[in-house]
């Protein structure tokens, strides 16, 4: 055996990216069990045999036996479920989350927690545009990153276990970050990127624009359908890195705006390259 | 016939554009000629069949039995070129254009246009992100929009003969709209947008992005590779709409800014609703 199936492996909230995990992990051949709100989602993995066992309860001895848990909650869900309940874990359990920022939650986290668990986190940088385990597939993982924020509190083992967790859930890109350079890039490129498609969506309420709109504005706000109690929440959490950025942006959006005042043409067309140029550095390999 | 297929049609600027005008019209079996600046122009249209002959010269014969000019130049090239050779074109001749702004030219051509020589403005919102006859393609039009802009000077004969004209090209919506109009919407819909799409491109410089990225800031900077040239030239010939634009964006993002700066989350909330519920709008049918 490579892979120690013996493992078990708790998924505490069963929703698009908990029940995609399970599915990716259960190929396998894990023991996969899951605590979650909703009997309905319970129903629909064992139906669809994603999970091995589940339940909407603080189920004592599914919580007592598995090695490693994967917390797939709101932050302050997240939070507030360790402070309460981190008691009933498995001495030596490894736990991981899926939380989108980290800085905010990672230190809280190990703080508080019991010294014979260890909390290795982690990003998996892959989602949709649904939620729900109804939703939830193997296949969102392929070509996506998965980026695991270790600090000063975390062994080489756990780091090793929760990089090879990500490549055991089918991430293209496994790869470790620190919280706070986590925090900035993920405050640039999916933050921001919603801070902005969101005031594009809502800046001009004229009418009839709808006819008229081409695939660019379509691409610019596709992500302005967005869930806003996530999103809000997660802003918060990230508030210190997204503020920075969402100024660099402004900075910039103000020095074309003032090349345009003032027709500098050739200070425009020079930012233009320089857009073009780094660009083609993100285009899909 | 219900194709009136003896009007002769001559292309100026054999691009990307000109060039799929050609292969949608000569479809019909219309006479085609082409004036453009490279004889490689020349040489591919007719070895594709899609023009029936074509010069880089300023062919009397050419321009003196056209009924419908298409210029398919750079604003001011379109400028310059009436300026110095609308003698050249024939009495009754009706022309167009495929400049994406309007009230900047519209007016300027026809104060200075013979007065028996009409122009009636038409902007073709499609468009590609590779240029030249070579990449021409008579499917670029298909669900797409042609926005035909008359001014008081217009016949509704001409008015009708463009709106026509947009249907034959194979245009999924063909409209008219005023010049003002179409300014607003095309400093909205489109200029706005590639503003955006560039400032984040150019905003944060930090190495290493690349390896993180995922769709959202792809498909929001998509559009970020532009024509320096041709961008910066219809950014300054719509200054005044896209400055009103910029203004609405930015005032909108600095709300967005003060409410994460003091963590209103009910305020975000309602944004991020809004932004969600009007994004609906312009799904594509």
């Amino acid at each position: 055996m490579i892979v120690d199936t013996s493992k078990k492996i708790l998924i505490v909230g069963l929703g698009l990216l908990g029940g995609s995990y399970a599915r990716a992990l259960k190929r396998f051949g894990f023991h996969i069990s899951a605590i979650t709100k909703d009997q309905s989602s319970i129903d629909f993995a064992l139906k669809e045999q994603i999970i091995d066992e589940g339940t909407t309860s603080l189920d004592e001895k599914m919580l007592g036996e598995a090695d490693l848990v994967v917390f797939a909650l709101y932050p302050h869900v997240f939070v507030e479920w360790i402070t309460q309940n981190q008691s009933l874990l498995k001495s030596g359990a490894l736990i991981t989350d899926v939380t989108g920022v980290k800085g905010s939650i990672v230190y809280k986290i190990q703080d508080m927690l019991r010294p014979d668990v260890e909390f290795i986190a982690a990003h998996p940088m892959a989602g949709r545009e649904v939620s729900g385990v109804e939703n939830s597939t193997d296949k969102m993982f392929v070509g996506a990153n998965y980026i695991v924020t270790p600090t000063d509190k975390n062994t080489p083992e756990a780091i090793e276990t929760c990089l090879e967790l990500g490549k055991l859930l089918g991430f293209s890109n496994v790869a470790t970050l620190s919280p706070e350079d986590h925090d900035e890039m993920i405050g640039f490129l999916s933050q921001l990127t919603h801070c902005i498609a969101i005031t594009l969506m809502t800046c001009n309420d004229k009418e009839n624009m709808e006819k008229f709109t081409g695939d660019s504005f379509r691409d610019l706000t596709r992500i302005a359908k967005i869930n806003d109690l996530m999103w809000s929440e997660l802003f918060v959490a990230n508030k210190k890195a997204l503020l920075g950025q969402m100024d660099l942006f402004m900075n910039k959006f103000n020095e074309l705006k003032t090349m345009l005042a003032i027709e500098d043409i050739e200070g425009m067309r020079a930012m233009m390259r320089h857009s073009t140029e780094r660009r083609t550095l993100f285009d899909k390999k």
